[in-house]
């Protein structure tokens, strides 16, 4: 978890994010009212210190936001400003929710959280638990038998515990231990990786077990042996760097085609238009999706990930994260970098959390903005006259990166100038890898060697994107259409080539897989509008790729808690703040407070007039590792696309202007140099 | 199909491609070859006129250019160069295919194709089909009766007749009407479609039937009715164009990074070493592809498409396109211009092929190539130190783009940073149309109204994409490998969570479904070489799109024809010139020559020493058209990607130098001007 960004802001950025101004109802708080909120629950509890989880913006109640995003300006009724808070009694077991009013300045609301109820992680704490790991005499006993050369220290990387049923009340971390040279504090430490696994109890920061990681294929625990490191850096100062790739710019000499507006929270670009909000949680989130007018979609976010692990040996078996849940998108967002992670003119957003203290600190930078070609949107040539039009596809591109221990995601919420808005992940960063005996030379079944003596465990990345549609306005429906040959005997279809699309309404809540074999296709649609060309009802299309579900045992810990994991598309009634798949607490959950209990409601939709319908897109990888993954891996790319389906009555990017050299300005290579006489110089077409 | 592209092309680039060099074994026929191949095939006819459908390099056979391929510069063993021609006496239905051996001058062998064979159209045969059905008084006499107003002009396509097995032995045309305002060549006229559907015979050039179109939602056909078009235009002129999407360039300030060689015919890029080819048939074809020296694909190229459309009545029942078998990917070829079709810095390459003369013409500029920025490749940040490394990846793109009449492909091949390859398919242009009573309100289930009048029946797009793999080396094996639960009972599996991976080795020819619920992941293997670190085979995987499979009944003649449509994968033994999955001659085939008809071999592999494998990638989409797509459609976009696994020993694009702000000079956007106050500056992290 990146401690460079839990670091407290520098106060004038913090007073720069002091802006007066009336605050949109799904404006992310604001430091002062992040301080306030502190404040207020501080005075719940005096005398004591407490851990802050997290203080976000309780939204409002979708029906009174209805009512406020249909009332003209100036008439808009008063929304009091909220805030959700989680936080525990420092050294206790004992964690709180609570929603204060900002507004009128009282604590709304106080529960503690029953048994079993554990909160996420945080920057501090996860340091606080290395500290106390490495401190231990019992664990520095354990690691002197390793015999380390000098100038080799241990480093630990804590673990979120999960769950096996067995002494697993108490919230607990398990911290995974491996060598680097002391000299080289950017030691890729993944590659030596130590069989001894100490746990620490939170409360009482205290090592309460140490564990013995099995080195062998089997689960057997040997001996600790004397460890020789062998280094596998990424840092490309130990690379021999290639010379020849040549510098690409891009160049927008005219600026950027979008436009920011209240506090850069709102954004227009090619006829779309939308708001951006920020939490610890979620990252970023986007609200009030608009095109040319028309609404789309009320609120879109990554809900959750899970990532189980396929080692089934102890204690491996209980390794599976929850990334959002257990760190959260937005507490362990990057600080972007100009000209590091996006080329062309890039703009950045940065937006107050609170820290374990209840501070507001600014997380700097951590949503870039900025315009990609996309290559050709459309293209016609006329045979008979030779013309051709071409149009190029821009997109505009909303970023977030997360560091998660030894992993990045990559998040990106994608608009284009067809209409279309697809999420969009790459996975990257370090395999989280075991000690293997170094005489093991076959792969085990269930992970691939990545190093000499290092083992990379297969695991799933199974990722939650919660769309809230607003499909031309609120009232929608959910249905899927299927391709079907046609009864070879029906004399409608005499030569048998015939093919039509059925389609089924999903008539209440539930989970459904996808079938490519059947062409499966997802629309939202609103049954209330009809394409005025041919009758259909307006709608988008989800596009995501097919996935293996969660390959865990249905009756184990693993698939109790990734309530999302087994179906492609969960449909639910909208309730306020039912926003995680997995549950508001994913830190050593044990299941029954996410979709897989919430669709148990069976509650009925209205298919006729449209109903408030949330959609779950589940999307992922099974990462069965490559030794090409390793000490980095290669992006690793999954796209979920939402595509107009008779919303518009033509092609929506028809306007765009044709792609002419005169303004794209590309420059011929001449090749003659190089031998080649067939370059051929191109006029434009237009 | 383009007219524009087979008009003879201008002296001086003829000459300009009279090259005096050795020709390598693989470099496509010459302007010389081609002049003197079809003046050997004339002499072989003399006082008749012949119709030319291809002369195009017969390859050498594999075994000879592993010999070849072997010797040290110098001692090559010379290879005879050959040419492989079909071709008719023209008027007649007798067509010939013919070798010749162009370094001895002889005819090797000369063949007359039997009945039921036809060759491919060319874009004279087209233009002349509707010259012959607009003139034919049969067809007049019935266009009069839609009462078109003045000023309106009837535009006749012929499409590929394809097979019903009812008197469909002599090749003939079916051409469909549209109307469109005689002042506008480029006019959409598929906007308009005319009921009267002429069949004209290609021997006799006469119409010899002329179909009436049902226009109801059955199959019944009415009266012709007056015509009122409503007309539905693409080009700029007709739109009120968008004016605030801001230019954007990408400038390459030192130049590209590719280097080409042997006459443009041999490329180097980021360790990638290749040989371009270009034929009539598969446009561009890849040959001896190397990375860092070492082996990896012997030849990549397109084998085929197939087209069927689900609209079961007469005579839509017989529409289904091969537009590789009955087109040519390279005789339908665009003249790609600078700065509409690509960005930045960009080569082209052009080819000669034969018109239907005989005679040379160069495709001018059909395959472009250039470097594109493919986001970023990895990053991995320290959140201890809050060190993170950032590199970008970038890919280098080979392009060519078709026009089969309404129809549009982008086609492209493209090498990445991390030692991966991807065949890239956009699908754009208009869609094929129907016309349906304009009192017709709702869609009929296998088809979409896309405009007043208009249908746009659903359709499959199924492509074939041949691998003929070196990975290594030659003798390489197929297997696939999935992912496992772990039975719950398997006492090392005590919590339920465990997985693994089972291998299935590809033992015979056969072709393979997909099965992306048990993440099954295809491989191409050298057996003999070991990974050093893990052990594991060398090899590269294919990660393809999971498509639904053809739709028509096994006993249709559309399923017969499309012989690759059925499965995800197939898998051959190598045969020298086998490379058209659904034959070689698809134009009103029956099926029974191509690659269903070859897996009757059965050939087992040897997968201990490996074995000459070929493998069929098959991939598409089930176009349901959305209103979206006309007048002409947003580009739908597929890859294949064919990526290392354990065939290097790390991350091959480690050594990519960082991404920094002083090579990529991108600008920061300050937002306060439109009010945000939070846009941060960026300094960069290197």
């Amino acid at each position: 978890m990146p401690a460079s960004n839990t670091l407290p802001a520098r106060v004038e950025q913090v007073i720069n994010m002091k802006v007066e101004r009336v605050l949109h109802p799904f404006s992310p708080l604001t430091v002062d009212e992040i301080t306030q909120s502190a404040a207020l629950i501080k005075n719940e509890h005096p005398g004591v210190e407490l851990n802050f989880k997290c203080i976000t913006l309780r939204e409002p109640e979708k029906e009174v936001m209805k009512e406020w995003l249909k009332a003209e300006e100036g008439s808009k009724p008063q929304i009091d400003r909220k805030a959700f808070a989680v936080y525990y009694i420092i050294r206790t077991p004992d964690v709180f929710e609570t929603v204060i009013n900002l507004t009128t300045e009282a604590v709304e609301s106080k529960t503690k959280l029953g048994a079993g109820f554990h909160s996420c992680a945080d920057g501090e704490e996860i340091l606080e638990m290395e500290r106390v790991c490495l401190a231990d005499e019992g664990v520095q006993a354990e690691i002197a038998k390793l015999q380390l050369p000098e100038d080799t220290i241990i480093v630990a990387d804590p673990w979120i515990y999960g769950s096996d049923g067995i002494d697993d009340e108490r919230k607990q971390w398990q911290c995974y231990l491996y060598s680097r040279p002391k000299d080289n504090a950017d030691s890729n430490h993944y590659a030596n990786p130590i069989p001894i696994s100490p746990v620490v109890d939170v409360a009482t920061r205290k090592v309460i077990r140490i564990d013995r990681l099995p080195t062998g294929i089997d689960d057997t625990v040997g001996e600790i042996q004397p460890h020789k490191p062998i280094l596998n850096e990424y840092t490309p100062e130990h690379q021999k760097l290639r010379t020849d790739l040549k510098p690409l710019n891009i160049i927008q000499p005219e600026g950027v085609s979008f436009r920011f507006s209240d506090n850069g929270e709102e954004l227009e670009w090619q006829k779309w238009k939308f708001r951006v909000g920020f939490n610890h949680r979620e990252g970023m989130v986007i609200y009030n999706v608009s095109y040319d007018g028309r609404d789309v979609f009320y609120r879109l976010s990554l809900s959750d990930m899970a990532i189980p692990y396929a080692d089934p040996r102890k204690p491996y078996h209980r390794k599976q994260a929850f990334d959002l849940g257990d760190a959260g998108a937005g507490a362990m967002a990057n600080n972007l970098k100009l000209g590091c992670d996006c080329l062309g003119t890039i703009a950045y957003l940065s937006f107050p959390i609170a820290d374990d203290k209840g501070e507001p600190i600014v997380m700097e930078n951590c949503i870039c903005v900025h315009e990609q070609d996309a290559g050709i949107q459309f293209k016609h040539m006329n045979y008979r006259t030779g013309n051709s039009i071409v149009a190029r596809m821009r997109e505009l591109i909303l970023q977030s990166i997360i560091t998660v221990a030894n992993y990045e995601y990559i998040f990106a919420f994608i608009f284009n100038t067809a209409g279309e808005l697809s999420y969009e992940v790459k996975a990257t960063g370090i395999l989280s890898t075991a000690p293997l005996d170094p005489e093991i030379k076959e792969c085990p079944n269930f992970g691939t060697i990545v190093h000499p003596g290092v083992l990379a465990a297969h695991h799933q990345h199974i990722f939650s994107l919660r769309i809230d549609p607003a499909i031309d306005g609120f009232g929608n429906k959910v249905i899927y259409e299927e391709a079907k040959a046609m009864d070879r005997d029906d004399p409608f279809n005499p030569f048998g080539t015939g093919y039509y699309i059925t389609e089924t309404k999903v008539e209440s809540e539930g989970g459904f897989l996808e079938s490519p074999e059947n062409n499966r296709v997802f629309k939202i649609q609103n049954p209330k509008h009809r394409n005025p060309v041919n009758n259909k009802p307006v709608g988008f299309k989800i596009q995501a790729p097919p996935f293996q579900k969660l390959l865990a045992a249905p009756d184990s810990f693993h698939f109790k808690r990734a309530e999302f994991a087994d179906k492609a598309v969960y449909v639910t009634k909208y309730q306020d703040w039912e926003y995680f798949a997995a549950g508001q607490y994913t830190n050593q959950s044990r299941g029954g407070h996410g979709i897989r209990e919430w669709i148990k409601r069976e509650t009925k939709f209205d298919t006729e007039e449209g109903d408030d319908v949330v959609v779950w897109v589940q999307f992922g990888i099974n990462h069965i590792p490559r030794i090409e993954d390793f000490p980095v891996m290669p992006v690793e790319t999954l796209r979920v696309h939402l595509k107009p389906v008779n919303f518009f009555d033509k092609n929506p990017a028809l306007d765009l202007p044709p792609s002419q050299q005169s303004v794209n300005k590309s420059v011929l290579l001449n090749v003659e140099g190089n031998g080649c006489q067939k370059a051929q110089s191109g006029a434009c077409c237009q």
